[in-house]
């Protein structure tokens, strides 16, 4: 493994330290020859600039491919798009490299459902070595835990730097990866929309420690709030759970959050169940990818379970209530946040063209030479625009990874060798419908191009089936998919697990 | 329900805030009105002192029980002892209250298996209101979150304060309980001897959170371990796993920590898997509970599975290393305690008289008052010596919820009311046995009386088979039995997973 290869190469000043130290203690365990590596490395570390200025360890990284090795895709991000392309690469023809701040793919339909209990947090992530095997077993293909920092389009390189995720473990480490091939789906991030205190307050529902944070601080507060003596109007406050954002997420959370009181709560929190309500907050219309049929009835069907409509404009949020533009209070306990993303800092940072958005443009051919970028531009808008069906983001990680397949057949693998390929049909997508649950055994499902073209749009209990079976189905493993039959049926017989751990 | 009756008498003046609010905004909505209550409230909860100096919501609880109630029981506390003592309760003869700091009892012998994803962490965690329902149903039970910060054996009472748990939720309150009958099963606290850095850099295995914490910390140390050029010292560092102490949660752990090792990470990080290595460091003999051939077994096995065992005393604990009493460096990337426990600070600020290792002695019939205490004392005793089987915890539990339920019928269940009652035959613990796995579908199982006493000794694979049998019929809900028999299916067929969430 040329990696390994290169790593004795690296630091011959500290191999050679071992041999004039004398082995103390247990002589024969090699923890104790590796203590001595570590204090000798752990000083280098600690001094960027030790022995002649330049901490050599600091700029090393993936070098290019060679001939007679495989050429290497580079995927920023492990989203639908990220995950998608490395499960398609032909990876006989390509190494495969993912730089992604988690090391799993977030099955992102059914997370709404985690926060409450009705599945599971691991039931909805996808290790990524499980979506391309070959990246724990192919030499030259790998995982890295970092963030992507720079990209040199030139050089064909990013440069990445670890996340030691605030554990005393590994202080950060900078390393660049040579590309020849290289896909930007590093995604969107929430959008806040700069109103005060968001960030500090309301918690996002896009990743699985959101979700945890969400359970976690909604149980806490249920048992809080059956502190003896407890002013029933900072009860109230506790069990006031607001969400604000009517999209797909928003609207999905608030019918788990229903159905969680009206099942669980009912029954595990008797003292309390009086107190807790529900309140979605929504500038404009709720649903509003949906036509009006099916909105009036999200709307009649989530009244029913509780769900208090807000129509108004989130202006301050403070610790324990936010505040709406007519001068409104409400005082809350839970305030999840899911008004739609933009556009991601590294995003932000790539020198490409860029529409009003934020959102890279497509494909730019006056920018040939940069043939890695701009074929990554496309995976980037579903999460840019990311009340689109995440149907889009996949399918273009699928005709991505199609082409890169077919460029390397054609010998176009390497750096700078495909600019007279064909680059054939681009991305064109194409609506297949849009699906919707709400709580209480009843989904929306419109199978329509668009809201006013002809085609099946249907509610209730049929369409909450073909929510669930649809998206059973396309549950990545069959661990997983397994793992989400099992939740939905212990759920049913069970009920809901409300240990907080 | 009187706590809530009480609820509305206890803050009049905010009551009549509400009438002179206009309600601004959505006039229906109640979440307005709240808001106004919140305000005034949170700025009486801000000053304790406020209005005529005592702010009475501070000085509330849970008054004495009156004629025509149920007496009350009092369990502080949520492990073995205590949970099964409120699932033996009789709830038509007593309300039980439970306080603990944690909303679930920890099924601690299959802990170790979820560290390495061998069983989730929700498998083992079993919600209160699922072992005692009453908890959640009936009007005059309860669990409160919170700690017990004193006890009042005269008034008989004891002070809690509410854990907010590091969220800006609602402020630590402070409130008091009237006990009839009181059971201290607050446990122990892992044990340091004291030893500089312990408390910092190590993790405990006692609470789920301790095994999310290894789980997250190791995964994340298999993935940092593959950066690129990372010095191999480093790299052998990052992947060192060292467990300190011998006894049987350190073996099982180190026992499942080579499974994963074996099964997983050879396949799934193909990268590193030569350099991850586990070192179990004892003073004294591993497994000293066990006899002889029993743990010479124990030690050959694992060493087979690649375990390291070093003698040794821990002198300090660095952040990265640690150092033993012969002056031995060595470097960790994981490092978990399981040395044993000793008093918590509460059993220590009790005014009982204690045995030199701390821990309450026996029913002493001079404190005759104290009735309620001093059986509650008996529960105590697995916690502080928990290197003794859990059965005897689970087993004084279920004795003393059957004396209590004698004495209620007796008559006897209000405070001070059974000073005649004859309490019958003290608990005596008779020894059954002990059972420890090793890994590698192999276990220990003693079922003799004492290590020199005659009676069956067995290990290998239908020991293994035995430990997985008994532990799964000993979980306590079915939705639980059910999950730990999912889990290890999945994990047989699967592999673990490693996704880090």
């Amino acid at each position: 493994m040329f990696l390994i290869r290169n790593l004795t190469r690296v630091s011959p000043t500290t191999s050679s330290i071992v041999t004039r130290f004398r082995n103390s203690g247990s002589s024969s365990s090699p923890y104790t020859l590796a203590s001595r590596f570590c204090t000798a490395q752990e000083t280098q570390i600690q001094s960027p600039a030790s022995s002649n200025g330049v901490d050599r360890s600091q700029y090393e990284g993936l070098r290019p491919t060679r001939e007679g090795e495989k050429p290497r895709v580079v995927v920023l991000g492990s989203g639908w798009a990220g995950c998608r392309l490395m499960k398609g690469i032909d990876t006989s023809l390509y190494d495969v490299v993912c730089v992604s701040p988690r090391n799993h793919m977030v099955f992102t339909p059914l997370l709404a459902s985690t926060c409450v209990g009705t599945l599971e947090f691991r039931s909805v992530a996808e290790p990524i070595t499980s979506i391309q095997p070959a990246i724990s077993r192919e030499p030259g293909s790998y995982f890295f835990l970092a963030n992507c920092s720079r990209l040199d389009a030139d050089a064909h390189e990013v440069h990445c730097e670890t996340l030691p995720d605030g554990l005393d473990t590994l202080k950060p480490r900078k390393f660049k990866i040579a590309y020849d091939k290289l896909v930007v789906a590093s995604g969107a991030e929430a959008s806040t929309f700069g109103i005060h205190g968001v960030m500090e307050n309301a918690i996002f529902l896009r990743e699985v420690h959101h979700a945890q944070e969400i359970r976690r601080k909604l149980l806490l507060n249920l048992m809080l709030s059956d502190t003896p003596c407890l002013p029933k109007e900072e009860k109230q406050r506790l069990l006031h759970c607001v969400v604000v954002g009517g999209g797909p997420t928003g609207v999905e959370f608030s019918g788990e959050l229903s159905d969680f009181i009206k099942k669980d709560v009912r029954q595990r929190y008797s003292h309390v169940k009086d107190d807790i309500h529900v309140t979605l907050i929504e500038a404009r219309d709720i649903l509003s990818s949906f036509d009006d049929r099916l909105r009036r009835y999200a709307i009649k069907q989530l009244n029913k379970s509780g769900v208090r409509f807000v129509r108004g404009i989130v202006k301050d949020v403070m610790p324990q209530k936010l505040i709406l533009d007519d001068g409104t209070e409400v005082p809350y306990g839970l305030l999840v946040w899911s008004t739609g993303v933009g556009p991601s800092p590294f995003v932000r940072s790539l020198g490409l063209p860029k529409d009003p958005g934020g959102r890279l443009v497509h494909q730019d051919h006056s920018i040939r030479p940069f043939f890695a970028i701009f074929f990554c531009i496309s995976s980037l808008i579903p999460f840019v625009l990311c009340y689109w069906p995440i149907k889009v983001a996949e399918r273009e990680g699928k005709y991505l990874a199609n082409l890169l397949n077919e460029i390397a057949k054609a010998n176009g693998g390497r750096a700078n060798s495909a600019k007279e390929i064909e680059l054939g049909v681009p991305f064109v997508y194409k609506h297949l419908g849009s699906m919707a649950t709400i709580g209480r055994y009843k989904a929306l499902v419109d199978l329509r191009e668009s809201k006013d073209a002809k085609g099946i749009s249907m509610t209730g209990f049929v369409s909450w089936f073909i929510w669930r079976s649809a998206y059973l189905t396309r549950v990545i493993s069959w661990r997983n998919r397994f793992y989400v039959a099992i939740n939905w049926f212990t759920t049913f017989v069970f009920g809901r697990d409300i240990s907080r751990i």
